[in-house]
């Protein structure tokens, strides 16, 4: 296409020749991101280095009407970051400066491409903590992050992403520099359009600089693994902590096969050996004793099997657990590589019934599942795996297990993502979650940013 | 206006004859809110009782072209809530029901209309904690904390009410009626239009139905009431405490002439003679001893005066304490019944600075100000009183003033409004904290919600 001739040229120009890439020079790492069968290739590949230069690259690429996919890591698995059907992509990856660290008020200023993990470490050094923690800290970015309203574990006691951005520099498809918040916690000035970028997969605007809260590290903590012979059982004892008054940090649930698929398929092992799902708490808190107050008080709330509870108080045995349950996605690659990943989520105190529905809808089909996730908080993890199924049968199947699992989720008033977010393969279900007015206005939202509707196309809405 | 008529006789066949006031009937109180020399007369009051009738009769205003001012309480300081230049005030003082507290999830469901302080007494019935506590909690309505994103004395340790929607009801100009979040803590499922609509001072929609986020009750809490020789001193040690990695719920920040006020002007007396400015501050724990930890700690980062430190252990002195700072505000206008009040908002470590910056901006210019506030989120309130001076005068020099404050505060990298928004009295200063492209943006996405730009016209954008 001759328009992305003259593009290149400009953009190379602009940008310096290093920024861009086109064609062969194109890395295959941009073909894709972590979701399972699903890939596209984009004709650019933008890389800036400054806020300048993705003000100059979005304006360039939208005067010759270039659609742009922003990306952080490629770590997501909803196909946000993937050109689904072509296009530039703008990697942040360049641009993953911590800018400060500011002791006085508690907060962080940083790159979007700055890694999760970096975020976490420099706030450490200060005795602060970054609470929020998706299972790919190490590689993921925090512009990605933002993106998605990626969650964690840590989100039952702590929150998620959107609850620590203070303020965002963002960059709109004509290549306007804007922001919104700053190193505030309270702000009443304008709509909040920092939290409306939150989560919007790159549809509205190019966020370039993001001002995050801290909190002080808390002092004390301890993990728990606790065993329970029903998956109902090991559902109804996460409602009964937080009935009980106890916020835990974590509150992570794991069916017996995603134990097991760890330890087929890693050097992992977990000294649990009976239970049909386990429940790994973690606790915090400002002193030692009130940690061994809470922990007493947790186990009189829930009802493990007897004798198969872990409390881990040294280092070694909780790296160990913490492995485990972030061994389960790679253990599923490894099963299966081809699979389905959903991520729901339901008020807290519906995942019982919405775990056996599940279950019961997807064994009707003769489908292997593996249920885990951040139970504390209602965001279930539903994976299915085709393993030796028909690649095409599968592929027919997809929509109606999807659709299946959305509207037992919605039914529970819930709703179809907790922290994945939509990105291309949901976008066709939006629908379920949203009457066709809803849709509507958040379509006028985005021409409100995007006119052209040049800014990750096919996504989200 | 003949179309008043028509829309008049209509609205009350729809909502019911007691649901619609014109004219005489009209009760003085929807003239004005809590602005200081702000007040307006609607053409018409409407009082719906459901969800529906907020439906109905936003419909039939929209198809005569009636512009409607959404109201909650009618407490709020920027006049957003106020009929500026006529239209239909909507009243949402019906819809006052606590529709649900539910134990198991530790969300509390509830009508716009439902008093702040009512949600808390009755989460504290649960042993459940709805921490916003905005001054006027007791009157004061839970849409109306939304629509202006309001926070109060606990945001240091608790956020604002931002932190603790996790769903709304709402209702856009042509009637629909929409829904954007639900009883979960985490979702990345479609724009967050919550999070927009929380500080959009009903321009965008309006919200008919809020699930709130609670949180255990804290056990254990104290307050200190430390006293300094001078203003910066007390400035200073707001940071030293965050520095000190303390959380307190509040650290409020008084000057000797709000304390001198309120004795003067009230029963209150406060039992510290001497000071310049006072820091009052709470703290809470999870344990009696964890909380002595606290409090040690606290005082030895802080420093104030010797011998000035009243630590209030009983209840009786508790409500003492809070009386004098709740009692600030009216007792600032019973000295005198015109004042300016701004709420500016700056990184916690810039008010030393900001404080001595508007102190001498103010008394260059010969005027009587009281500064205090929530000063561990950055929120310093800053009252400028008129006495005696020629009200001509005093008009005539408001603009100034107020300009002259919000560009210290934007200068020293806050802004406008920590929690008392925009509304009708400083929208004209938006292009001090906002670009031109920023003011653009705003606008077209409230266009994307209300095309005719009928919901509360005139404020904020």
């Amino acid at each position: 296409m001759s328009h992305y001739a003259s593009a290149y040229r400009i953009l190379a120009d602009t940008l310096g020749e290093d920024s861009v890439l086109a064609g062969l020079s194109i890395d295959s790492r941009f073909h894709s991101d972590k979701t399972s069968d699903l890939s596209g290739i984009p004709d650019l590949v933008l890389l800036p280095r400054s806020t300048h230069d993705v003000s100059e690259a979005l304006r360039i690429c939208s005067q010759y009407g270039i659609p742009v996919i922003p990306r952080g890591a490629g770590t997501g698995v909803t196909g946000g970051a993937v050109a689904v059907s072509g296009g530039a992509i703008l990697s942040l990856e360049r641009m993953n400066a911590i800018i400060e660290t500011d002791e006085k008020n508690c907060t962080m200023t940083v790159q979007p491409g700055a890694a999760t993990g970096a975020i976490q470490k420099e706030a450490l050094s200060f005795g602060l903590l970054y609470p929020p923690d998706p299972a790919s800290l190490k590689d993921c970015s925090i512009g990605g992050n933002l993106a998605e309203s990626s969650g964690g574990p840590r989100a039952v006691k702590y929150g998620t992403t959107k609850d620590y951005v203070l303020g965002v520099e963002f960059v709109t498809i004509d290549g306007t520099i804007m922001r919104s918040g700053g190193k505030y916690v309270k702000n009443a000035t304008g709509y909040n359009l920092a939290a409306l970028l939150i989560g919007s997969e790159g549809t509205l605007a190019v966020i370039t600089e993001i001002t995050l809260r801290l909190i002080p590290a808390p002092e004390h903590s301890c993990d728990i693994l606790a065993s329970f012979d029903s998956l109902e059982k090991a559902a109804d004892a996460v409602w009964l902590i937080t009935a009980a008054r106890l916020v835990p940090v974590t509150i992570e649930f794991m069916e017996e096969d995603a134990i097991r698929f760890v330890a087929r398929n890693s050097p992992i092992q977990i000294p649990l050996s009976s239970g049909k799902a386990h429940l790994l708490i973690q606790l915090d808190a400002g002193t030692q004793r009130e940690l061994t107050t809470r922990r007493k008080e947790l186990l009189r709330s829930i009802k493990p099997l007897k004798g198969e509870v872990l409390i881990a108080k040294n280092e070694k045995t909780r790296a160990l657990l913490w492995s485990a349950r972030r061994g389960i996605r790679p253990a599923i690659e490894k099963e299966s590589p081809v699979f389905l990943a959903e991520d729901c989520v339901v008020p807290r105190a519906s995942i019982p019934s919405f775990v056996k529905e599940v279950k019961d809808f997807l064994n009707g089909k003769g489908l292997r599942t593996v249920i885990f996730g951040h139970a504390g908080d209602g965001n279930v993890h539903i994976d299915v795996l085709k393993y030796e199924m028909n690649y095409e049968e599968w592929k027919q199947m997809i929509p109606s297990i999807k659709k299946g699992i959305y509207e037992i989720a919605i039914r529970s008033k819930g709703t179809i993502s907790g922290e994945h977010g939509i990105g291309s393969v949901r976008r066709d279900y939006m629908h379920l979650a949203f009457s066709e007015e809803e849709l509507a206005l958040m379509k006028r939202i985005k021409a409100a940013f995007d006119p052209d509707g040049l800014l990750n196309p096919g996504k989200m809405v």
